[in-house]
């Protein structure tokens, strides 16, 4: 994606393998900065503190923390080390421990001597599946996009929510990734941008990297998307997705489902874009099965932005002594998902859908 | 409602007839204030800075604002100027133009002598209305809320969107008009408070004036209702409206129809309480016929709080240069609406259903 105008990946390696540069996600929209990440504790420190955030990212910047750890200590001793610092920084990022143990896989047989150039080589193909993965997504997206702007001739209006874009990536996104292949091939599209409270995802980071890649964007309040909807203003929604059941419900960050009910209400597609690696083929109802994290108060009560001077402030915006709940995620139902637009295809959202594009996971015909 | 633990009004007349005190909402919740109006200039000021809002409230200031004008100047020509100051100060607000009309009714048939005190009694007599209007929505929201309480005995969860409190009128709020029947009562309750982006009328008001009244509630983003409803943590939806078609649609501030939405899918019953007197018998299709106002994008990318001093500040909170939209209301099919709570009773949300609650407003038999 575009960032200044040159061409970027949110984590970009050094060409000798002894670091890797990471954009710093913490400071944005407001200060753009990257930080170099030398050894295993300044990626451990990179991810807990939410430097990167982002399924794929944090799996990416693990891998390389993995590597720049076998400078330092190449041993059996090293590696276990190395693995269970990373894999303690985000204890519920799956991805995160699927990441470590795909390198680990390809370092622990080899000579500790060898051990450095070998996990340098895995984190980089994780990084290029990562990006191999959202390209095809995009692809795959484009065409429902494509189909939209066929029969109304004119700009194609996307609503999505939280980011699942470039920056919770390598390159490309997920769920913005069927947006950048409709804008790099000249399809009209503009976004909506749910601000998506309570972490503001929507306004500090795809607001951001949509207006950096030149993307036309709005962004809008969480609650406006139904009223968009009703007055023909959305074509297609595009949202991300942390976990996927077999069946097809979705886990997406909290406020996904009441778009989706919107979306059905008024005969809008709604495309959840993710990885394969997103579906859960064990859990059957998402609703029931998926726990859903509940977090700090303090992220409702308050507001992280800049003041005139662009100084970062926090404002409380509640009164003193009121409760606040903070489910971080919620579970939108199959049944309102129009497909799952994976990396080999865009899949109904049924048991009998995804299990057609990924046979090789669910034990049926290869 | 209580305030700081005694029984108070958001507007409150002098005994002598020569100002009125106010709550000044536009430092709530973090500063409790009250200003004196004592001239025409005084209450429109109030009304035009938003130190009271609400449509009863407003149109109740209004007509003190005309009282007090007519101690200065009880002429012909002093009562069409602070008819015209006060109605432009919100220039889409009916209900305020509604209240001056009644007013100015009452006043200008008698002699200039006599005008200050028929304005005082007639500005009183719309106060009390409110008052009593709003006592009736609750006792028949109440049985709403009863009926949940006798089905599953325990604590009935009920959520709201916006303000629709006692701030928005004189006394008793309309939507939480039943949460203060059955808190009174000793039904257990307990509210769900929607922040309500982009103004946040929700954390700012609602939350406050529930917990003044000690009323259990719990502030959410507006993303976490569907949540919370797919968990069966909702027994009953109570909102507000700006305007009610002749057929039950109705206008709310943005983000209640994705609200009513997520009721429906989920069982749970929605009700809208509101005055007769919001019912708009020459409409028929809310979507097509309301116009909804489109506000100022700074709401959106910016908040209002308080820093760690308490001292008020506005942060932004969305990148410079990223456009924003910001729709204040949304139209909720009348089709995903339980009820319309009136000062007359629960109607259902049909034109037959209001007709009949309203046979003197529809032409219909008395």
């Amino acid at each position: 994606m575009k960032l200044a105008g040159q061409s970027r990946r949110t984590i970009e390696p050094a060409a000798d393998g002894a670091s890797v540069v990471v954009l710093d996600q913490t400071l944005l929209p407001f200060g753009v900065d990257w930080r170099r990440l030398a050894t295993l504790e300044d990626a451990a420190d990179a991810i807990r503190t939410m430097v990167v955030r982002g399924a794929p990212l944090i799996g990416v910047t693990a891998a390389y923390g993995l590597a720049l750890a076998m400078r330092r200590n190449p041993t059996d001793r090293g590696l276990d080390h190395a693995v269970r610092t990373l894999a303690a920084t985000r204890p519920t990022a799956v991805n995160l421990r699927w990441a470590l143990e795909t390198v680990r896989a390809r370092v622990a047989p080899v000579a500790p001597s060898a051990r450095r150039a070998a996990a340098w080589a895995a984190a980089g193909d994780l990084a290029e599946d990562d990006v191999r993965t959202n390209l095809a997504i995009g692809r795959h997206g484009l065409a429902a996009v494509r189909d939209v702007h066929a029969r109304t001739g004119r700009r194609v209006e996307v609503l999505t929510h939280c980011n699942a874009g470039w920056l919770a990536t390598v390159d490309g996104g997920t769920a913005l990734a069927p947006v950048y292949a409709a804008f790099d091939a000249g399809v009209p599209v503009h976004v909506w941008v749910d601000e998506t409270r309570p972490r503001n995802q929507g306004a500090r980071l795809t607001a951001f990297e949509l207006l950096e890649h030149g993307v036309p964007c709005t962004l809008v309040a969480d609650n406006a998307g139904g009223h968009l909807m009703q007055h023909g203003r959305v074509d297609v929604c595009f949202v991300g997705a942390d976990r996927v059941t077999a069946t097809g419900d979705v886990a997406n960050k909290v406020g996904t489902y009441l778009k989706a009910l919107a979306a059905r209400d008024n005969g809008v597609p709604f495309y959840v874009a993710a990885p394969g690696s997103t579906i859960d083929f064990t859990l059957a109802d998402g609703v029931r099965e998926i726990p859903i994290e509940e977090r700090n108060e303090a992220e409702v009560t308050t507001m992280e932005g800049v003041d005139e001077e662009g100084a970062p402030r926090t404002v409380r915006i509640a009164p003193i002594g009121v409760a606040a709940a903070n489910p971080a995620f919620d579970v939108t139902p199959a049944r309102l998902v129009t497909g799952i637009v994976t990396e080999r295809g865009i899949a109904p959202a049924t048991r009998a859908g995804l299990a057609s594009l990924f046979p090789d996971r669910t034990g049926g015909p290869a």
